[in-house]
C-alpha cells in the first residue's frame, strides 16, 4: 500500500521569535499519525514572501497532502492567502458565502464589520471554501500540482474545527490509508543502552511491519513499537504477542503502558491493595509528595509528609535516633531507615518512604559529595534502601531523586504482591 | 549590519508522531532571538536518511548558524552521527577525549561502560568535540561549507548545557551581531489587561527604539523591555529610567527581574532578615516546598514541612482544634489558620504558611466547589489569609495555589519590612 505523506506548514514570526509554541503542529501530527498518514516534515517560517514560496515548492515535491497554519489575518503582515494565489497563478475574489459567513460571525457578537474583515471572503479563485464556523479567517482548500493543500488559521481551536470537519473526512476518502497501532511500554531504572542490549535479540526478531523506537526522557525509558497492516485487532495481537515474549528480560523495568506516569502506575498498585503511603522527605523536599498529589484521587491513598528540612527536625519531628544522627550524619542508610520507619509509624501507613541526601549545588564533602542520595522504603517488618550517586544539578537530582524513590515504592509493592 | 541567520533542524520520529513536544526548538528560537540572531527556519524530520540529507543541503543554503537537536542515542535508530560524517565525507574515529568522558560519567554513577556507549565516542574526523557534561551523547560542531553546525542531542537540558557552555559563546565570539538590552520585570498578582490599563501612558511613551512585550505564564505576566541600539551602557541607563518612571504605578505587583523567579525573590527576602519559614501544605500536597527547596542555598531560611494530607493528621501532627474542623472545616479560613500558626510554633520559624483547599477535579461541594482554596501566612502576632477560587483543573489549582501562597509570604514580609 502506498504510503500517504503529509508536511506541516506552521507560518508567522512569532513562532520563530519563540513567542508562542506551536502546539497546532503537534497536534495535527498526532491526528494524522492516528490515521495512518505518515507526517513526514514540518516547517516553520516566518512571515516572509520567499520563505512562503519555497517552503510551497519544497513541500509539493515531497507530501501528498500540505496542511498550513497562520499568516491568515486580516492585517497586512499576514500573507499567506496572497501568496497562494500568486503561487496558483490565480487571482482574489469575493466569495459571497464567506463574506455571509463573516457578517454573521461579526453580527452575532454584536460587532460591525470593517473593510479589513470583507477582505477576509476574498479568496484564491482557485480554491474550495471552507467554512469556518470559529472565526473570521475561512479555510482553504486546493487541489494542485499533484498535492492536496489546506489552509487554516493560527488559532488552535479553529484549526482544529476545519481539520475535523472537512479535512480528516477529506484525507480518509481520498486514500486507501494503512491500519496503524502504537504501543508504549514505559520502563524506569535502566538506561538506554543497557535496556538495548537486554533486548538486542528481541529488537532483532521483530518482523519489518513493526518498527520499535526508544524514547528516552529524564529518568525513563519509553519504547515505542509502531506495527504498521491492514486489520487493526491482527496488528494488536502481534504486538500483544511480541510484548509477552519481551517482558520476562525487562519486567522489573516497566512500569505502564501509553501514557501511564510513574506515580500513576505506584498510586494504582497502593489503591488495588487498598495499602496506603506517608513520605518522609529531605533532599527531595516535597518533590515526591507532590508527584503523589498531583494524581487525581490520590488521596484514597496518600496520608501525608514530614519534611524534616533542617536536620535538628529529623529526630524532634520524626524521632530519628540523635545518636544515628551522630554517629552516620543525615545523609546516611541508618538514618534514611529511621525516617522511612518512623514516617510509616507516625502515619499508621503500610508504607513509609523516605529521602535524605544532598541536592546541591553545594554540601558536598570527600565522604559525601554533591549527589549523594540515600532512599528507603519500610513496610511491614522489612526496609529497603537504594544509594544514588547523581551529579551537581540541583533541579536534576531531586527530580531523579523522587522517580527512584517512586520506583523503590513501586517494587517494594510488587514483592508483597508476589 | 549583515543579518546574521539560523536554521533549527530536529530530528526524530517520535517528533512527527506528535509524541513528544519539540521544546528545544523553542527554546533555542527564544535565546538566539535574545542575542540578536534571526532564526529564519525551523525544520523537524524524522529518522531517514534521504529526509536528514536533504534538510542539512536545505539548511546550509540559507543558514548562516545550523543548529541540530535529537538522533544522537546510542541506539540503532540515532542517525544523525553517521549522517553528517557522509553529509561531509569523513570518517568516525574514537576521540579519546570522548571516551573519558563518557567512562567517567558511569563510573562517577558506579555503572559500567557498554560497548554501544563505546561508540559514543566516535565521532566525525571533521567535527570539533564539544563535552556533553550533563550526558552520555558528545556535542558536535562543524565549519563546513559556509556554515557553522552544532549537533546536539534531544535532551532538553543536554542540549541547553551545550548551547549556554559552548554555542552561544561560539556564535557572539564569530558575528558582529547588534546590540540588544533585555530587561524584564516580573510581577504577579494582576491580569495582563489590568496591567496593560495601569501602564497604558507609560507604554506609549516609549521611544521607537524600545520594544515592550507582555509575556503572561501562569500567575504571572512579565514585561520584556528590548532596547535596540550601539551601545549597550546608554540602553542600560535608558531602560533603567524608563523603569523608574514606571515602578510607582505597579511596585506592589513587582517581585523581580529578569530570571528571578518569584520562589528566589522570597528566597532572598527571607535570607536578608535571617527570617525562618515552616509550611503546612494541604491541598498543594508538597508544591510549596518543592518551590522553597528547589533554590539552592534554602535550607537556610526553609525549615520543614508537615503535609497532613488526610484530615486526620491535621489534628494528630499540626493539632488543628478538632472543634475547629467540625465547625468550619478542613477547607476554611479557621482551618488554615490554625495550620500557620501551629507549624510556625513547630518548626520554631519567623513565618508559617498554610494551605488547604479542593485541588480536584472531585472532592467538591455546593458551598465549597473545586477549586475553593484558602491560604494563611503567620508571622508575629499576626496571620493574613487569602481565598482563591479556581477551576476545575488540578495541575493548574495546584501550581496557582503555590504562586498565591509564596506571593502572600512575600507581601507579609514587605509589610514587616517597612
Amino acid at each position: 500500500m502506498k504510503e500517504i505523506k503529509a508536511e506541516i506548514l506552521a507560518i508567522g514570526d512569532e513562532l520563530l521569535y519563540g513567542q508562542i509554541i506551536d502546539t497546532n503542529s503537534l497536534w495535527i501530527s498526532q491526528v494524522l499519525t492516528l490515521i495512518g498518514v505518515s507526517v513526514i516534515h514540518r516547517t516553520t517560517i516566518g512571515d516572509d514572501e520567499a520563505s512562503i514560496l519555497s517552503a510551497f515548492r519544497a513541500a509539493e515535491h515531497r507530501a501528498d497532502i500540505i496542511l498550513i497554519t497562520g499568516g491568515l489575518g486580516p492585517t497586512s503582515d499576514d500573507l499567506t492567502k496572497p501568496l497562494l494565489a500568486k503561487y496558483f497563478n490565480c487571482e482574489l475574489s469575493l466569495v459571497p458565502e464567506a463574506l455571509e459567513a463573516v457578517s454573521a460571525f461579526f453580527s452575532k457578537r454584536g460587532r460591525e464589520l470593517t473593510e479589513l474583515n470583507k477582505l477576509q471572503a476574498h479568496l484564491p479563485t482557485k480554491c474550495q471554501y471552507v467554512p469556518n464556523l470559529m472565526g473570521t479567517a475561512p479555510g482553504m482548500w486546493f487541489e494542485e500540482n499533484g498535492a492536496l493543500w489546506m489552509s487554516m488559521p493560527g488559532v488552535p481551536h479553529e484549526m482544529k474545527h476545519l481539520m475535523e470537519s472537512f479535512v480528516l473526512p477529506q484525507i480518509k476518502e481520498r486514500f486507501k490509508l494503512p491500519v496503524i497501532y502504537h504501543k508504549i511500554i514505559q520502563t524506569t531504572g535502566i538506561g538506554e543502552s543497557w535496556l538495548s542490549d537486554l533486548i538486542h535479540d528481541w529488537e532483532k526478531s521483530l518482523p519489518a511491519h513493526i518498527k520499535l523506537a526508544y524514547l528516552p526522557s529524564l529518568g525513563q525509558v519509553r519504547l515505542r513499537l509502531t506495527a504498521f497492516g491492514k486489520n487493526l485487532d491482527t496488528l494488536q495481537e502481534e504486538v500483544n504477542h511480541l510484548i509477552t515474549k519481551l517482558l520476562p528480560s525487562i519486567e522489573k523495568y516497566v512500569f505502564g503502558y501509553d501514557d501511564e506516569t510513574l506515580e500513576e502506575a505506584v498510586g494504582n498498585l497502593l489503591l488495588n491493595r487498598k495499602s496506603t503511603l506517608a513520605i518522609a522527605e529531605s533532599c527531595t523536599g516535597g518533590y515526591v509528595s507532590h508527584m503523589i498529589t498531583r494524581i487525581p484521587g490520590s488521596s484514597a491513598y496518600y496520608q501525608g509528609s514530614i519534611i524534616p528540612y533542617h536536620n535538628g527536625f529529623k529526630t524532634t519531628l520524626l524521632e530519628v535516633n540523635q545518636h544515628t544522627l551522630d554517629l552516620s550524619g543525615a545523609v546516611s542508610e541508618e538514618t534514611v531507615i529511621e525516617m522511612a520507619q518512623n514516617v510509616r509509624m507516625k502515619f499508621g501507613a503500610d508504607f513509609g518512604l523516605a529521602s535524605s541526601g544532598i541536592a546541591g549545588p553545594d554540601g558536598g564533602t570527600a565522604a559525601k559529595p554533591v549527589g549523594t542520595v540515600w532512599l528507603a522504603c519500610a513496610y511491614n517488618d522489612k526496609v529497603v534502601t537504594k544509594k544514588l550517586q547523581l551529579a551537581s544539578d540541583r533541579m536534576l537530582n531531586i527530580q531523579i531523586s523522587a522517580l527512584s524513590a517512586l520506583n523503590l515504592l513501586r517494587n517494594c509493592i510488587l514483592e508483597i504482591n508476589e
